[in-house]
């Protein structure tokens, strides 16, 4: 039903993402323009990679393009900086109710998390089960190490229960992952504050 | 004669990008690319924003852009992770033989590499004077003091010979910035050998 080929254009051609994954990707551009409002972070998302195939000149300042395709990312979406350390993560949401299929991060973003943590970057992902409207932050060392030591092509949900953190939707910041990235990283530890009010 | 409206097609209907500041660009793509296979550093190019106004659904997977336009881009160009530092910069090509115009810049682009560096990040310029194919890296403590203490709408020639460090084009890697970091960040202070090597 949901297949991205149905979705709908409204009146005044703008797309309708609602169903592509893009509730999460407000949520977080909203927790990162407060984070900018508020002098706290400076992270954004990157532009979708696309592959300009032909355009036209309308004038020198102004270039449309008229065809063009979507390109394979060869890096995660997010990045900035927190505390003077590099952020760098991937977001998704899944419809799935037992697991995250692996299959919707590509090889070359799971190679560029392992480079980024291997540089002293601080690297995660933020995975979405709309199932439940449950949201986790998962932290690369925990993803790197399931990767690596299971064959498994999806990471269950008891794992995400079990090594993740829960990420309650508020009103400003929505989705504050900087709390548990403060925990983790700046105050000495993972703590457990999170996953008791979880359970 | 070189207006971006002008830009030739080939046959294959690529776009020809040689009058568009692209040879700086395919430089630092490729600096970076060996920067990322001899795993020194973590840099890449973010995509060009775009904003997407019809799009054709061929397939669940396959998405073809119909019409899009450029949006003025809110961050610099490239950022990354280098010994553990944020890396934030821009890089641009002028024309002319006296100065950098501002223009070039949007001035989210200057807000955005002053919260880098007050947020403990590295943010610089690399600025191409095609006219004398001269390279250089302008840190970006010195481009800010710039803007915050000058009234001109453009950086003289002269304040790159003075207060930046010349890139000469190399093999491999081809424009070799990080060691300009090395030297300011890393080995105390700036030196003075790669602006004696210019003299």
């Amino acid at each position: 039903m949901n297949y991205p080929y149905k979705i709908k254009k409204n009146s005044s051609n703008q797309i309708n993402y609602s169903n592509r994954g893009m509730v999460l990707e407000a949520d977080l551009n909203e927790t990162n323009n407060y984070y900018l409002i508020n002098n706290i972070a400076i992270i954004h998302k990157k532009p979708t990679p696309i592959t300009i195939k032909k355009v036209d000149y309308l004038s020198p300042k102004k270039i449309k393009i008229k065809e063009a395709t979507f390109q394979k990312p060869s890096t995660t979406d997010y990045n900035g900086i927190y505390q003077g350390k590099y952020i760098d993560f991937e977001a998704k949401e899944t419809k799935n109710k037992s697991c995250f299929p692996l299959k919707n991060i590509h090889s070359h973003q799971i190679e560029h998390l392992k480079k980024i943590i291997e540089h002293g970057g601080i690297g995660f992902l933020i995975i979405r089960f709309t199932s439940y409207n449950e949201t986790f932050y998962l932290d690369g060392k925990d993803f790197i190490n399931f990767i690596n030591t299971k064959t498994r092509k999806s990471i269950p949900y008891s794992y995400f229960k079990d090594k993740g953190f829960v990420l309650k939707i508020k009103y400003n910041p929505r989705l504050d992952y900087l709390k548990i990235i403060d925990k983790i990283y700046f105050n000495g530890g993972k703590e457990n504050e999170e996953k008791k009010k979880n359970k």
